[in-house]
């Protein structure tokens, strides 16, 4: 039985992954902690209404230090032993604008606030949700994507990910990123590659999965049929470039 | 005739280019416009006092708004005619520490509040100080290295360098990254491979050298008897891997 937490979970993929891990076998999880800012989403809150035991609500406002604080100290005081097994970094926005819109971003103090209670759980893995959008080698690629933000703070993602799988190699913690695809969110748009349940539910097979030897690794998301797509999407469950 | 400006002036590399390019014939640089958070560095005032027509202190606090649009102010009265012709985006520190005190650090908004100066421009070139530090493809050999947060806003930089790469392609500019190479500046330390004066020296020949070909790439300094290092840091004047 395992304690998942999710960043980000009111809508989105976040919002998908909290459904999905709910509807898993209480053996493979047991407790989840979904947070976001204010549970004010309608399909949120059914969601938590559907799961009162099992989807705990935790009130984070990533920017606020205070809040994360406050938000350490709900999780430890509702998880069975303190063990929390996995943290999902999936909290993030892709605002479109130019680049001299740009936005300040930061990488998120989440995961050095919940390490504490990391180190005490079994699994000892951190995921990030990234994009291949933030990657170096495919730029060319995504010339025409206007979100600098985005591409920015995900880079940033990628270097405090690959740089906490070397600073947790030695406990045993395995740390990576995952690339959830193009789904069809609000963010992604109506044109987008995948379902939003799809994407999850292959997300969470990439969680699942990763062991010790995907330790600083960015993982593609595999979908069968969209192993050779011509485009650019090519869903194989392969490696991402940096 | 070309106009310069340099962030991070007061110390290290920053201090050491401008005072390179205050040695420079008057046909390669006319103005070197120096920006630093004050000017009481004793080796800032005297470079300051050695070419008082040719090198011009900016104070600029790159965290303080009011502060880039006063410096604008100020660069754009003393500038002939109005034109800024290389961009030097210098200014960051290397703070060592554990990830767990990792520090907030966001893109410089220098670029975008001097590129209606650097349009008027003619060599319309903006060079980002980077670092191999900051290379995903490299990062294993910096496991041991303590400095996250400078790894972070490098890798940050150097995906907003490139994104500036790709949205001012149209317009003529040339921009890209370049490492100066491990320097024995305060930063540095004693054991690194370089003085800063070679550094320096080898940092602005590539951005003098480097013409529209060079748009969107991380260049290595050249130092002769390095190219074969056998360790890290083989100064070949090739690039480097992002």
């Amino acid at each position: 039985m395992s304690s998942f937490l999710i960043t980000g979970s009111s809508r989105g993929v976040g919002l998908e992954l909290i459904r999905q891990l709910a509807d898993k076998p209480i053996s493979e999880v047991q407790t989840v902690f979904a947070t976001a800012r204010t549970n004010s989403a309608p399909r949120f809150q059914e969601l938590l209404r559907e799961h009162p035991e099992r989807v705990i609500f935790v009130p984070l406002d990533i920017t606020d230090e205070s809040s994360v604080t406050r938000a350490v100290e709900l999780v430890e005081s509702k998880l069975d032993g303190n063990r929390l097994d996995v943290l999902i970094n999936n909290a993030g926005v892709s605002k479109f604008g130019s680049l001299e819109e740009i936005e300040r971003q930061r990488p998120s103090p989440i995961t050095n606030s919940f390490l504490p209670l990391l180190r005490k759980g079994n699994a000892k893995k951190i995921a990030s949700i990234s994009t291949s959008v933030g990657s170096f080698a495919l730029q060319e690629n995504f010339r025409n994507y206007p979100a600098p933000s985005y591409k920015i703070s995900k880079a940033a993602l990628n270097m405090l990910t690959q740089l906490y799988s070397q600073s947790l190699d030695d406990e045993g913690f395995t740390v990576f990123c995952v690339s959830p695809g193009w789904l069809k969110t609000d963010m992604g748009g109506s044109g987008a590659d995948l379902p939003v349940e799809m994407g999850s539910e292959a997300t969470l097979d990439v969680v699942f999965k990763t062991g010790r030897e995907g330790n600083g690794r960015f993982f593609n998301i595999h979908v069968p049929g969209w192993e050779k797509n011509p485009g650019l999407n090519q869903y194989d469950g392969g490696e991402l470039p940096w």
